[in-house]
């Protein structure tokens, strides 16, 4: 027999009556704010073809690491539940991949996934049962039809959603050719890109070469010397930013940052381009680019965001048979303070430049990242972030982080996701988090009511708009 | 005035209504279930004499590190508490050591030592006065009666305790002639060994080629050459399991794995067995142990457990005067993510392999275990360790790890103890925690009380029995 | 319009009825007890002298590094702020300064510096309207009538705020004048000092020769030997201990200690005189003197305090232009277990020694801190300190280090304030959370009320009391 699904209106608040109550008033203040979204990983052609989504395994299942890995983990293959490999697309039949993810619900239990899940089958496929083996199959059928019909096509959904503003994350090698089409049509949807330039940073990414030929066919530089390398990203900035890019973004392993001087640099990017560098000078020189994009980010005022900490491909079996991005990642220990430091030498002083910190290692929110960010002026922490994007994550880091940095050096949250339909599922998990926070502030008197209202506004609109120059 | 020792039947749950009477009724689906521990350190010449225990000092105080390491801490000598020396048997009178513990009673406040002592003395030892300078006497005289008595034998403890099954860990070199004497019994307790080899891998050991000695002697190998060693693991592990062993552990001071060709292997082996290695051929013999071990564990199916992360016997005067183990053991920070990686890249896929996971560096939770236990097919995690095998400790671990890695990468509780008269209190204590977790969840609309109540079923029996293969 | 400004009596307690009511009670019991400040950083001075302090800003806001690294890290100057520079005092109108002040209220929201003013601002300033742009002036206005009458002197403050003793902080460079001046006055108050002998033991320091100097003046030894060079520590030791000193204080980078021989001590030291020592040289001399320090201790009595782990003057910039101790100093992550070995391997089981420890680095608490304090007899936990001085703070420390350390190789509270009106505030607070603290165990049962009446006032009394030989 199949059970109920419900989303309880007061879910994510304490089950304390006072608390809940400050909670639900907060709450109700913001819950129909436009969502801002400055940070993700949607696919821009969605909103360029405007073309249906495919069967839910396509839509739900295939492109969530956070689904899969946990089905993984429990010793199902990745091909069984959809995931292509380096070979091609999977063997699997949908809706026999849809069935074990059916069938294994309880092993989301007590996860974002299956809050976030909930959220979607829900509030916007509308279903009123939960997924289970028992309605796998009507789940898998009313979803078809769902994403075949006019209203579940991307710009619908988008709409729908109440997005004032979605930035998706390309290289300076891409086109932004889905930007210009989305432009260009006149839909009025505000999609925008930002620059990650790590594929033409990163000397030890398996595609570095490739996507320097790249980069120089796009600018029209010699990225091949150190002057025409600059140049090329400079102008790169500028196509993106016509493109509505607001921000940089840079996933490093490392926080490391150096300061070298032009000697130096050009001495290093020489070793680069050869092709003779150690680790070393990998690592040195992704330190580098981080103060040069911030030397950039001066002049064009781009907000530049630091994704540090994550050990990429962990797995090395998965890696060779299916490629990056499986899943696979795993934080590191993460050191701020050493690592930031000739970046913040150069630059931690200025008035016009935002750098948004984030971490996977929890240990530095109290420890580095709550002091240097309520000291240096361009410093602001991004919201906790990927295995910390939960209630609890959330939750730890405000109670690690207010304190010494307060919330005014925060910048409200991101949702960081591939997954589109999540979105409004994953702004309300953070908003209604929130809520409860400052309720228990308010509660255990350390908070004003008025105030407690104010910066929750703040937190849902205004500290994104500021930050990301929105 | 003597106080009332009072077992509140809420302990351990929320004040909040609410969270109380969910707690209340996932607890009580459980509180009686059977009790499997795993993994511990009792004694099995208890079980196999069935001879009466000593006084409430022998049998309490002396062995019990978290009860003297606090007492020495406030300086009272160790002699002075019953615990023997390299010189022999402590020379201090128990009834008076006895009343150094009941006198400072409010050392232990807050601790979980207090919540066992407690347990054990209101409920298996029918006090209903606490201990204290005025009851010191009352204690002694009535612990020292009813130890006496056949109601307090090892096995008639052992079957009220309603124990399913009761592991204990010996070392390759020991015999298991008291595992052998239980199972010629006909004795009904099912009571198994483990297979620790640690001291015939740490060369550093200053019992090390002793132990070696014994190792051949055991083996009928020769256990000097690599293969001959590899060879008598084999036989022993073999062995072990005709004794009932399910799983194998591995105390190492770091998580460290190494993945060596067969001629490095025995090259290293080879330096090892010549006593003419570095401390790092050492470390880098232990972390190519862990390898062998695992490539074991998939032929004949042990379980293995690895317990990294201590800094063993860290107070010099007391190890050169009293020995190991005599609670100066202080955890270190400990890497997983690299560290496991050589292991990982050579079995982490497998599906017929489980490697449970432990630590005593609470960071590692969110950061690297809970991120790893969600993804690798072999990987579980063991409940909080040691100093963490606490209230507040369980409670930061459920807290901290199941919104990556779920419940269901994790394997139950273990007790790990050598306090037998603990072990209920401990697996209540366990039962109590996980019981407030899940009902925090359930008030919260975070999950369904009937998915709670499936949820506390399985942490409490079915996964320890799946995970150790009971 | 303004708004009321309310301090709450149920501030800091759980909204929880039944907690709440509990810590209320436990609250009760030690709120009106006399202050015991053993370790802060106010100037003797005002004691000495007791001349009126001068305006708001002169008070609270340029001196107060946790209100001006906030306002910093928004953009503000600190010139602007009050603060003054190397080139001399700020140039700021001071009232034009409280009114920056005053306006951005909202960055303080959440942090206990927030709470720390409007008690002042409340209980000794004797305000009901909160400040903020409209009431920037009258607060301006009516501190400065206060601070220039008589009940706001010093002295008077003092006895007003029922301060049964405070320690400053001096180095053996200090001739202790102030002191004297205190003890020849009559004055009844008990200001003590306390020996912090960082600038001549940090020979990275920029002032240590011209330190070494005065130190040499002073002590009348011929500190340039290293044999000259103890014995003015002991002889200036001595004089501090004439001036009230029960303790010394070690400011330094890491926690590392070192037990040379004499031989190697004096080499050691013969180069960092020499002026010939590599930044490893000057670590390891740090290091040595923790244990020489000790050892000191073991023979004059005086406490010995620990404060490692702070990158000093991190931002550069403001270090060269405004110089030490301007709100840049970054936490560190610090090794306790290895880096204490040296000293505890001499001195750690003593019965005559104090060690008390405080860290910035929260992951130590249950991981090293108190393991080690729960074991090694000199040890004993200072307080959350610094970034940690707050409700959360305060919070994790007790529930991180109770359960293994238990409350008893704690010392009470530290307020570590150069804000000498905040004193009575954060020790409030520091109350406030012990009491509901406890009372979150006495509803779950985990302790009984009569044992947290006891615990609470030895935490704000008795503890300190000892720990510092008050």
């Amino acid at each position: 027999m199949s059970k109920p699904l419900i989303l309880n209106e007061d879910r994510l608040f304490s089950a304390d009556p006072a608390q809940r109550a400050v909670a639900r008033e907060l709450y109700a203040l913001i819950k129909d704010y436009p969502i801002l979204s400055p940070h993700g990983h949607t696919d821009p052609q969605w909103f360029a073809d405007n073309a249906n989504f495919g069967s839910a395994t396509e839509l739900f299942l295939a492109p969530d690491h956070y689904i899969y890995r946990m089905l993984y983990s429990q010793g199902y293959d990745l091909n069984d539940l959809g995931v292509g490999s380096k070979a091609g697309p999977s063997t699997a039949d949908p809706r026999t991949a849809w069935k074990i993810f059916a069938a294994n619900q309880h092993l989301f239990r007590g996860t974002p996934t299956a809050m976030w899940m909930n959220h979607v089958f829900g509030q916007i496929m509308g279903f009123d049962k939960r997924l289970d083996e028992t309605t796998a199959d009507e789940y898998f059928d009313r979803i078809g039809e769902l994403l075949a019909s006019d209203a579940y096509k991307p710009r619908a959904l988008f709409e729908r959603f109440n997005i004032e503003l979605l930035a998706t994350t390309e290289s300076p090698t891409d086109t932004l050719e889905h930007h210009q089409k989305i432009r260009a049509s006149g839909w009025k949807g505000r999609v925008v890109t930002a620059y990650r330039p790590d594929p033409v940073i990163d000397a030890e990414h398996e595609d570095f070469r490739d996507k320097l030929k790249v980069f120089a066919d796009l600018s029209g530089e010699d990225v091949y010397s150190w002057k025409g390398y600059l140049a090329a990203h400079r102008k790169r900035r500028d196509f993106f930013m016509e493109m509505g890019a607001t921000s940089t973004d840079h996933g490093h392993p490392t926080a490391k940052t150096a300061n070298l001087s032009g000697a130096e640099s050009e001495a290093l990017f020489n070793r680069i381009i050869a092709g003779e560098f150690t680790s070393a000078d990998a690592e040195l020189f992704r330190a580098q680019m981080l103060t040069e994009m911030a030397r950039m980010s001066l002049d064009d005022g781009l907000t530049m965001q630091i994704h540090p900490g994550s050990f990429r491909n962990h797995n090395q079996t998965i890696f060779e048979t299916f490629g990056r991005d499986k899943g696979c990642d795993i934080p590191l220990a993460t050191d701020y303070v050493n690592d930031l430091k000739p970046l913040l030498d150069a630059f931690g002083n200025e008035k016009n430049l935002t750098v948004i910190l984030f971490t996977l290692d929890e240990t530095s929110y109290s420890r580095e990242l709550a002091p240097l960010a309520g000291h240096y002026p361009i410093l602001k922490l991004g919201p906790s972030w990927w295995f910390h994007d939960s209630p609890e994550g959330m939750t730890r880091f405000r109670e690690q982080v207010t304190e010494t940095a307060g919330f005014y050096n925060t910048v409200g949250f991101n949702d960081d996701t591939r997954a589109f339909l999540s979105i409004p599922a994953r702004h309300d998990v953070a908003r209604r988090i929130d809520a409860n926070f400052l309720a228990r502030l308010v509660v255990e008197h350390r908070l004003e009511l008025e105030d407690a209202a104010e910066t929750i506004k703040d937190l849902t609109y205004n500290l994104p708009k500021a930050a990301y120059k929105l």
